[in-house]
């Protein structure tokens, strides 16, 4: 039996292919509408008993340990323990975004530790608000699983919840917890423009500069390797790229330093660079032109190609510019900016904009080899 | 083939017992974070074919159907197509709470339609938010489902989750769709507080009066009928309770008017009177005491229990009292009201509130097949 502290104790972000051997941690999140609400803060939490289940503790059990100790942040009026939690929108608006994780489709918990699973989940969200140029503000979480889950997994689920919330200053407000097939993790994300417009997809202008911030491919990369070689010697080798996939790390300043000024449009890479640019082209009505220093032939060892990448890419005989165009799920951010004023500092120009539709970049030319422009 | 109409139309709440024969309609919501954005708000929607599933319209079908046409309300100052959505949250707080339901754990398709199974979660998380006193103002759905799911099953579930967003006022702002073993449905529920106190649970005080708003028992009794004797025949016998099983209605006015005035604590009755009362004398500190006319003998045929209970629990030899004192989902609200304000119109007067803990309440003995009081 271990005990839990009194207080909520985030670590930093842990690299999730490190073992955990925290003496001491804390749940994270997942408050239920049907909280009994009797939840003291700083109350010593409950006792684990190795091998307990999620049916041995009970849904209340498993949310009193989730929710004891989490500090929230001063945007954070009502937290969790009634029928809704009420978050300060300062600037009369709050931008908003949710998405699902399911086991087996997005995640595998012999891939992931349940803390990263959680910690992807936050971010994967707060990319979304980041892209329309808000700062995450709060977070509720539903969370379905089987009833012979064992508790230690939601604890941990919400060990890396509850601190990716953290560190990005935003609180978990509130939460739903209920069996299911599968673990389900859907969390909704609450953001603050701080007063800015909101960075929609649509006003990309012919001759703005479209540029990139954060690393395409990472995520691809280490999932290629789990899959080609299993978790232990994948790790053994690129522990980074493997951290990648586990937890993308957005750039979220990149994304806030973009919406204070010269972006017209913005979105986050989730399905990959090019289909994510499709998106704002699409939205636009305009053509977006890949520069071909951003999508450099293969033999070229282009400085636009992290040596990781070709590295990796060697090893697994892959190409490492189809994981960086076409890889989702590093959440970097890419933009159309106003070509009279700076880029912002961290992002790469990667193209232009212009009349038309579509994405012309060059391209693999699977017959010959080699790359041609294409639309 | 059916062809999609260019606009949105809801037909108000059908009663989902009631075979549904819209010559035309179109569907509600589902957004997503990967969405092209390129859907025009009235272009015509595309056609569907009987027998289709989720995997031959694909993820991108789906949500172009679901959100071509929808109304959004004012507040919706950024809608569907962006990374985010962005919400008005005009006295600067946002109220924020989440829910998932689970096919075969939540609900049926055997004994709901799909429009049904949304207006249902639609219901749960606006009767959350009007709980704390807030009206909602906007919804974001993540869904899961089965590739073989039929295209037209997510078509009316989205059609029931938006046009039930509508009746209230609110907008379906955003969204996501993923791949999963049932249909799972997990809706946050954002709302406005008007410039009101939050409603919290933890504020009743010794002298107050409980009272309820809306009918308990009602959808557990619903439910008791389609698990006994199916639901051709339930309909048949008592289409008002299986359609208060099928699509909860909670008094929503009626909890707005205790917010405006004389309310010190209030909650949702989602998991049975007495347990929400509950959790509220926990939160507060203090004991609830039912009036014996709250709880009457069950050979009392009391005005308390409605005709239709008493009726369906004699058909079924069950006890209607077990229904209304702990059947969960109807929705109703209860609350503790300052004694010194008149209860707003709608609400009944069932207790009362008193230093202690817990509730005491006229409870069946099952011995002497009487009553005593029970804490």
């Amino acid at each position: 039996m271990r005990a839990h502290p009194s207080a909520a104790i985030c670590l930093g972000r842990v690299t999730p292919t490190v073992p955990l051997s925290r003496p001491i941690y804390q749940l994270g999140v997942v408050k239920e509408r049907a909280i009994t609400g009797n939840q003291k803060p700083n109350a010593p939490a409950s006792r684990r008993v190795d091998g307990e289940t999620v049916a041995d503790v009970g849904e209340f059990g498993v949310i009193d340990r989730a929710t004891a100790g989490r500090r929230q942040p001063d945007t954070t009026l009502v937290g969790p323990g009634d029928d809704a939690a009420l978050v300060r929108a300062a600037d009369g608006r709050v931008a908003v975004s949710t998405d699902m994780l399911v086991e087996g489709r997005h995640f595998r918990l012999d891939w992931s530790t349940p803390e990263a699973v959680g910690r992807k989940a936050i971010a994967q969200n707060a990319a979304d608000v980041a892209a329309l140029g808000a700062r995450p503000t709060a977070f509720v979480v539903a969370l379905g699983c089987p009833s012979h889950t064992p508790a230690t997994v939601l604890d941990e689920l919400s060990d890396g919840i509850g601190c990716a919330a953290e560190e990005l200053g935003a609180g978990v407000v509130g939460g739903d917890l209920v069996q299911a097939e599968h673990i389900v993790v859907s969390i909704t994300v609450l953001g603050d423009l701080e007063g800015r417009a909101p960075v929609r997809r649509s006003a990309a202008q012919p001759g703005d500069v479209v540029a990139i911030a954060g690393q395409t491919g990472m995520s691809a990369a280490g999932l290629a390797l789990l899959a080609s070689v299993g978790r232990s010697r994948a790790v053994e080798l690129y522990p980074e790229l493997v951290a990648a996939h586990q937890v993308p790390t957005p750039p979220y300043d990149l994304a806030y330093a973009a919406a204070r000024g010269g972006v017209h449009a913005m979105t986050d890479v989730s399905d990959g660079l090019l289909a994510d640019l499709r998106h704002i082209a699409d939205a636009s009505g305009v053509q977006i032109v890949l520069h071909d220093s951003a999508v450099p032939i293969v033999s070229d060892d282009s400085a636009f190609i992290p040596p990781l990448l070709s590295d990796a890419a060697q090893f697994l005989d892959a190409n490492p510019m189809t994981w960086m165009l076409t890889g989702g799920e590093d959440h970097a951010f890419a933009a159309a900016f106003d070509p009279s004023t700076p880029l912002p500092a961290g992002w790469r120009p990667i193209g232009t904009v212009r009349d038309g539709h579509g994405i012309v970049a060059p391209m693999h030319d699977t017959e010959s080899g080699g790359w041609h422009s294409f639309q």
